[in-house]
């Protein structure tokens, strides 16, 4: 095999490491590899470095695959000290995504950082952990209608037709930001009154819709069941069509899934409802 | 009102900002500011700023909340340098989780910087995306024993006594690495039996244990049925001690949930089984 020489046939190794789960060095340092679409780049993850042994350990894995045409990338977010300075005589290139920033805010807060103690994704607050824990429980146990009770104590509740998305959205609303989420499926009995579902009325406040266009919901639907009514492009365009003029008569509103992630779905539902949820 | 002069009685507002969801942002400045426990903050998240003009609207909050004796903090994880470029402008300290970093990472990587382009939480790679999505589809549908059909298209098992944590992590390791995880509730009957439960024969390779402590555990089962002998600290022990023993026995490796957060089980889990996931 010959060297082609262009380095977008090239891989560039890439190490995350943490002295946590590495959960921020991970979404960081992504964030940046975006920004180069034309580069391969092989991703490895070393959470829960904690000791200076460990982190030479580490350093020489990093350094192993340093090449002459070839230099890696590091993100870390270690915080300790120590640890940091072992792992930034790497002869990859260090990407420290935690050192200078953290002097600034000691001088802005006059407060000298504590340079280790909880990781971030630990138990740390056992209430703000045990809220989260319920909340996914509370999502569970009111995924897709299968509980009608307690919906009055939801923070949110998503309304839409089948497979737009509400299963994974009241998932990720509940585990990242501790929301008690329900969600309630529209089906074609609740059109056929004009009004609110009979569950959802007078919790109109804090109902929020989903919509997708006909194309990506026929898809979703026909993963599911191939070939049949509930997925032809008539169907889901009845039901969107539907479930659109239903939101407008109660002003409840709502987004269109089709191009969007869980993400930024909990991120503009959460801006839009006034929801500051668990940051 | 005073003043009492003391650091800890103020708060400083913090606020993060980003032309996503804000998430990375979020995450890693709530690392760093978690090494300062004696300070209190106030958070506050703009997503979506794309451009000069909303960037102009939103530096006027920082610089409002500015007063002679408080320096709120901005987190920013905005790629665009025009928008980047009208925020720094700020009176508050701006802590620029992407800047000098992309500089570095060009150099390395002999490659310009897209300085823009898909957001990390958009919908992107729509085939990374789908997957994360079936994940989650799968947890759901094979939560709790739910459903033991097509357990042998599980990436994972988690085996555990009831409440011990593997809803909340299923979801989580579906939700964020697009992993496929069942997970089977141990009870009474299968410790009887002295071999491992029938479902789960066979696919030991892919079965991972939880445990708790009998105090956590009775405290946990105890807020859904106070009182009961399922709550009991008796039957607890017994239940941790079984399943302990069967893992042991069928060599399942294991860990202990009672002081452990979802996000870092993942990380163990993840490391340990050598799955990689979607990173």
């Amino acid at each position: 095999m010959t060297n082609e020489g262009a380095t977008s046939t090239r891989t560039t190794p890439v190490f995350f490491v943490a002295g946590g789960t590495g959960i921020s060095a991970e979404t960081l340092g992504n964030l940046m590899l975006q920004q180069f679409p034309s580069v391969a780049f092989e991703r490895r993850k070393f959470p829960f470095v904690t000791t200076v042994e460990r982190a030479r350990e580490v350093r020489g894995v990093f350094d192993a695959a340093c090449t002459d045409s070839v230099t890696p990338l590091v993100f870390s977010s270690v915080s300790d000290d120590e640890v940091r300075q072992e792992l930034q005589q790497t002869r990859c290139a260090f990407i420290d995504l935690f050192g200078s920033h953290l002097d600034l805010i000691e001088r802005v807060l006059s407060v000298n950082a504590t340079h280790g103690g909880a990781p971030l994704h630990g138990l740390g607050d056992t209430r703000r952990y045990d809220a989260r824990m319920k909340a996914i429980e509370y999502a569970m146990e009111h995924d897709d209608g299968a509980s009608l009770r307690h919906l009055e104590s939801a923070d949110l509740i998503l309304v839409a037709p089948s497979r737009c998305g509400k299963t994974p959205t009241s998932m990720y609303l509940a585990l990242q930001h501790g929301l008690k989420v329900a969600n309630y499926p529209l089906v074609e009995e609740d059109f056929d009154t004009g009004g609110l579902p009979r569950p959802i009325r007078g919790l109109v406040d804090r109902c929020f819709g989903l919509l997708s266009t006909p194309a990506r919901l026929s898809q979703v639907r026909g993963e599911r069941r191939p070939g049949s009514k509930y997925a032809s492009m008539g169907q889901c365009s009845y039901e969107l069509r539907r479930a659109e003029a239903l939101y407008r008569a109660h002003r409840i509103p709502s987004i269109n899934s089709a191009s969007m992630s869980v993400e930024e779905m909990a991120a503009v539902i959460m801006q839009s409802s006034n929801l500051s949820g668990l940051l």
